[in-house]
């Protein structure tokens, strides 16, 4: 039996020394995202450091509102600020991330055989949520209540942002990805028809979208707090992460007939390190071991996360057969 | 057939006029708390105005901190603001509570016949959230850190919370409230092993101390973001309290054989009200109504709620038969 392959979300970042100088160097988080020269750096650090299975593109959820002409800033300590939401002048300029695309071609050229390159796109709830509060939020009304109180007015801005995802994830799978993420952050803010409404029939729609042009990359869907909804997300991707509260043994039954299972070590974990981290990655190894799992956190590397502890876990998966 | 009976978490609160009213001739929150005669009030104000089946305690879960010698205070704006954590220090005095038990009595009394009076604590993972942060958090970065990273220190803790809790709650048992709930509003941000050792596990030993001393008095819990473990809590209370995010079809299966389901129409819905919410609430009816149901919503009143709109509630659940 081959141990199961593994990545980290967010496995680029803050909690790499070589990112945080690299991070100095350059303008702002956003500049960054846009330098394929250094986003493709960055992109490669943890593949080198830790020998991962596949590297994620090193991007951000919120260029696709960039893309659509609202503005979108990056305040340190804050997190993203975003201008004015105005529907109406919502236009998807392709051209605007054609930096993104280019860091894709070469990662891909640069990545060891073997190793994956995942490129990803915000879901369309998660990124309409930030669009529509102008940042994080911590209770989300606005965007609630434009879900739930005016669906026709919300469905016409997520038809804007499907066909927006689509394009940019086929751009990513013509530039080399060769499997794609969708991050849903922010499903668990929606009642059990809105899920369906708002997560799970846009991610149908994009799923068919890029099956029509790219019928060989597989989409992960990471629908993160959908809670016992998760297995209904198993029949539209190739693969359902699981978030960290979801249990791997009952995952391995509801999930893992129908699609990969990713995940699902906590992050705070991987802070932790030792045999807390050890026991709890074993555990689910041990729960998904008979299934195609991808192994990965239940959430995003926490900045505060050593790095000789992501090590680690590199290879107490490997190692676990 | 009989109506589902219905209350609603928070019905008492700031989007109520009449207790805006009294919260401004009132001194700072948590002297309401602790005002008999005002808290009765506030209390009794949602049945009176709507005939609610139930009346909910007008109380706070930090007023265990606050009789553990913690400090606990709240500001206008920011939400509840604690002390240093000093575990060395804490002693649970329950005469500090005595104001709440008067309060009990006082509603008890005056509440019409055939309306439940419903006391309440926080669960020990939440009040211990609360109490190692000094507050409220985006990231519950520390408490998450102690629960698995020094799982000892946190046992003590949690065997601290326990104890406090099953006395807290027997008093208010003792003073007439005929029903408990153990708000577990964190329980989502753990892992699958601390949902069971932090929630699962201290509500079973709280529900064995109330049995012991209050057979009769039924325990509700609300494990909010348990996902797919919420139904692993029927074993233990008598009702399990569902989240917005919950399916209330799938939780007819996997809850109502085991115990009462309470649940869960999204607060925002209530704020939206019309068709929206009643379609909602009908579903949630509809699914639930081949087994033992008490309405309530998801989680709390939001503060933008029409009073109105919780009239137009009331009347759709009484009819729904």
């Amino acid at each position: 039996m081959r141990p199961a392959p593994v990545w980290l979300m967010r496995q680029a970042g803050r909690y790499l020394p070589e990112y945080r100088k690299l991070r100095a160097s350059a303008g702002s988080f956003l500049d960054l995202c846009f330098s394929p020269g250094l986003a493709a750096e960055v992109t490669l650090q943890p593949v080198r450091r830790f020998g991962m299975d596949a590297a994620i593109l090193f991007s951000d959820i919120l260029t696709i509102p960039h893309a659509l002409g609202q503005e979108v800033r990056f305040v340190e300590g804050t997190g993203p600020v975003l201008g004015p939401f105005d529907p109406g002048a919502l236009q998807f300029a392709n051209g605007r991330l054609d930096p993104v695309y280019e860091t894709v071609r070469r990662v891909r050229k640069d990545l060891p055989d073997g190793v994956a390159l995942i490129g990803f796109a915000g879901a369309p709830w998660t990124v309409a949520a930030y669009m529509v509060e102008g940042g994080s939020s911590r209770d989300w009304l606005k965007v609630r209540r434009m879900a739930l109180g005016e669906p026709e007015r919300f469905a016409a801005l997520t038809d804007l942002l499907v066909e927006a995802t689509i394009d940019h994830l086929s751009a990513q799978a013509e530039a080399g990805a060769e499997a794609l993420q969708l991050f849903d952050s922010w499903a668990g803010l929606l009642p059990p028809a809105g899920i369906r409404r708002w997560c799970l029939e846009p991610a149908q729609r994009i799923a068919a979208g890029l099956a029509a042009r790219h019928p060989s990359v597989p989409l992960i869907l990471f629908p993160r707090g959908a809670g016992a909804l998760a297995p209904e997300f198993a029949g539209v991707g190739a693969c359902v992460g699981l978030d960290t509260t979801a249990d791997p043994v009952w995952a391995a039954g509801a999930v893992q007939g129908r699609a990969v299972v990713q995940g699902n070590l906590d992050p705070m974990l991987l802070v932790i390190g030792g045999d807390a981290m050890e026991r709890a990655a074993r555990e689910i190894l041990s729960a998904l071991r008979c299934g195609p799992h991808i192994f990965n956190l239940g959430h995003g590397v926490l900045p505060a996360t050593p790095p000789e502890h992501v090590a680690a876990l590199r290879r107490i998966v490997r190692e676990a057969v």
